[in-house]
């Protein structure tokens, strides 16, 4: 006899009667009781999205099983995870620190449902911070001769340490279009502007050259396609004309590692499913 | 032959494992695709949530009576509507313009799904306002000594209009108990106040005389507890020293027509539930 | 004998002791007692930029005389209003009426330092709404034919009535750098988006197929440089994936009239000074 | 030959006519150049405060020495500082991080104008955590019966590390009227709510019952008079009915120490200045 756990179903389909139904039976069958559940159906894609947590006493195989005898029927891709449990991940950073700090202090605070993993580092500028906070970390130097060999050794990384996520946590490296890809769907990036605005180098000096009265960040998954993969989160802060860009940038700062840390929670709690190009986001 | 019209079904009952699965069931026996839905099972008040939007040809009369089919079994208070109808209005106005031209502008510009059929005043001052947007404007005036012949006035028009919805848009009378308990869960107010803060009279000379840096308001159902009905919605906008009473009292005045526009699109949707004395919106 | 009566002096020059100095001194010999002031020096620009409301007993024409007699010295652009005074403003529309309305309404509540000396468009939509205020509507239509004598009559109407500024309440033309150069600095548009992303058309379908979390908007100044004149203000909205782009216009039109009203009201006020191609705003 | 340096001025006086002509004047004669200043007269107290940042070569005994030649003159209350002087600073906790070690971090990242010169914690719980940041931390416990001698041994060490300014972390105790009076000015607290509601203990499940739609914080001076010193900063962040009170109080420490860092950056910069019971603060 076990005691009720609790459970997090998330999947979409091709959008179509009858899939809530089809879902909650199965819940039914196992005395699965639902405590906090959302469905979406995008007109545009055709798709059909639902997150639902719920409780219930039977084992996780069963569990599966059940969900995978309608999931072929449905055409449906789906993720069954106990609810809260720490999703195993990587932080990539180089020498800036505000994000992967505020990621770490939050996970000892048990307000971000992760495990990291370790911290991944082109400089080894912020090992001290990782290690204070007893994380392994990780010097894996790039160079242009050595991104190759870089990206593999971080792939290799992700599997050794079995990795669920990878966060790019201010790290100053475009990944080649194959890393993307290898890693579509788990590797989250906070962009350091209100995309699709300003999307070059120094952002924060092109937003003070234009005068702007709101600055903003953008968490997003990566994909080959760079600073085009699905937003997951923005946020903005407001300035006026006496903040000078070094200004700007703290600001920046407070609102990249806030949209970040949304981002990785609602990731981590599989509260964000892939629509195309865009996200549902279950909030 | 019908075509497909679109629907909305929001309920709350006892939470128990088999709730959503026995609507879905319902939905799917009658064709009836899922296009928004979102559950919510609260732990305090074991009380479950749903609202759900579904495209269905058949017609209401089947839908309710399939409905009732389930809704004993678990004690379900229930509401089928057609989506995005529009639900009979009547607004109450003392002599204060910009709530009441907020959502006369919001109902003609099709943003808001509301029919306003009529505006009672307690003042003269708005009926040439309510006329321009072409709305009957019924003066019933209130001392004292007619206050409870008022509320049977009022009362009477409900009735008369057919009225859904009652919205007090700066209605600056207090209502007697038996019309807070008449109107019961469809009478909408809006306070000039972060509730639970600064519930007198004048708040913005508090706030001035507090030097508080945000400015809020507060849209809740009107219950016999004055300031304490199930909160709907709440916002703020940043002040600072230099804000006079006055200036205060105009930003103010733009945050209540903001809260109150949403708390009245979201109930005419069907997305607030009562829980107690809070509330549970699906948006 | 006059009372004191309330000032408002703006003015910028290039950057070098004294300046606060030399004004003081002016407003100190006549009495002027000073109730609130900004002053900001742009080390990109060289230029200083200062505001000050002041009262004084002292006529209009002895106050303008005595900052002459310092501004030469100093290579001042300067402008001395009546404290409070409402700016005659003429308001450009064509079918939409979100923007007009709430700068209309808030004329009427006087929350808005303006006298709308008439409402312009391109076509007859809004005259009612117009006439409703009390505003007298000019309709000049505009054809690629007919846009040179359209933007003509548009200049003859400003000086006709002697507008001081003008507002294009998402008037849906591209003005000719001519007009833009004729209204230089006295002309505010609202943008549709948050500049500088999703300049061209339909903004908020190329928001909805973006999968943005925030709706923008921008109020700036117009140049004859299209949609890169001097930003006044910005506002934001959250949104998220259940938002149409019908549901995205309708937020887009809140986050417009919101920001346009307190760039007018900035404007109005003598609290923007052009810094090149940025603002100054002293709030 | 010294180069010139940047100061900063702030000030409050009887409001008069020619207070910032005197104040410029004295710069003028020490060849001042004011690159940023802000002047406010509050028409409910009568007072006038000012606030402005220079560029002058003259060393800072001369300076003092013409301010001081004027204040008698105006009754001023005024202080004079390098600008962006690092103040000294004591943080003061019990055993929650958020605060602390948000302060702790944006001192290293050098986006916050202070020197911590000590941690003082009434448990040992957050000691680590300081040594990481190469602060000393002082455990002084608290008991009600040895609550004079820990507040006399926190005054005792206010003295000997000189410190300007004492940062309540989320310090979980009250402190005397005493030392509140003794601290006048230059001691901040953070309140776990949105001032003045909520003012109990367990405030985020006081805003969990009622069901309120935002989160708020307010960061104030400290004095006898609890939880009603003058109010430096507010913040809010939108929840809904989803969140615990656990969440409710994660998002609470967000909120929390977002507004706690502005309020410390704005008193470090001299930007806050008191007018009664409230303040004015030139950001």
């Amino acid at each position: 006899m076990t005691a009720a756990s609790s459970w997090v179903l998330s999947l979409s389909c091709p959008d179509r009667p009858g899939i809530v139904h089809a879902v909650t039976g199965v819940l039914a069958e196992h005395d699965g009781n639902i405590t906090e559940s959302q469905q979406f159906g995008d007109p545009d894609t055709g798709l059909f999205f639902m997150r639902v947590e719920f409780a219930s006493a039977a084992p996780l195989a069963e569990l599966e099983a059940a969900v995978a005898g309608i999931a072929g029927r449905f055409e449906m891709t789906w993720n069954l995870d106990v609810a809260g449990r720490r999703m195993r991940t990587i932080v990539m950073v180089s020498k800036t620190a505000h994000c992967v700090n505020d990621l770490l202090f939050r996970e000892r605070a048990k307000t971000l449902p992760v495990d990291i993993v370790g911290v991944v580092g082109n400089h080894e500028t912020l090992r001290e911070l990782a290690e204070f906070y007893g994380k392994p970390f990780h010097h894996i130097p790039v160079t242009a001769d050595t991104k190759a060999e870089a990206e593999a050794a971080l792939l290799a990384l992700v599997e050794e340490l079995d990795a669920e996520l990878v966060v790019l946590a201010r790290y100053m490296q475009i990944l080649s279009p194959e890393l993307s890809d290898a890693l579509r769907g788990r590797i989250i990036n906070i962009h350091h502007s209100f995309l699709p605005s300003f999307k070059g180098a120094r952002p924060y000096f092109q937003a003070h050259d234009r005068g702007v009265k709101l600055i903003g960040a953008t968490a997003h998954y990566v994909t080959s396609d760079l600073d085009e993969g699905p937003i997951i989160e923005q946020d903005v802060e407001r300035v006026d004309h006496t903040f000078t860009p070094e200004a700007l940038t703290a600001i920046g700062a407070d609102v990249e590692r806030r949209a970040l840390a949304r981002a990785v929670r609602w990731h981590a709690e599989h509260r964000v499913l892939l629509d195309g190009h865009r996200t549902i986001v279950f909030k």
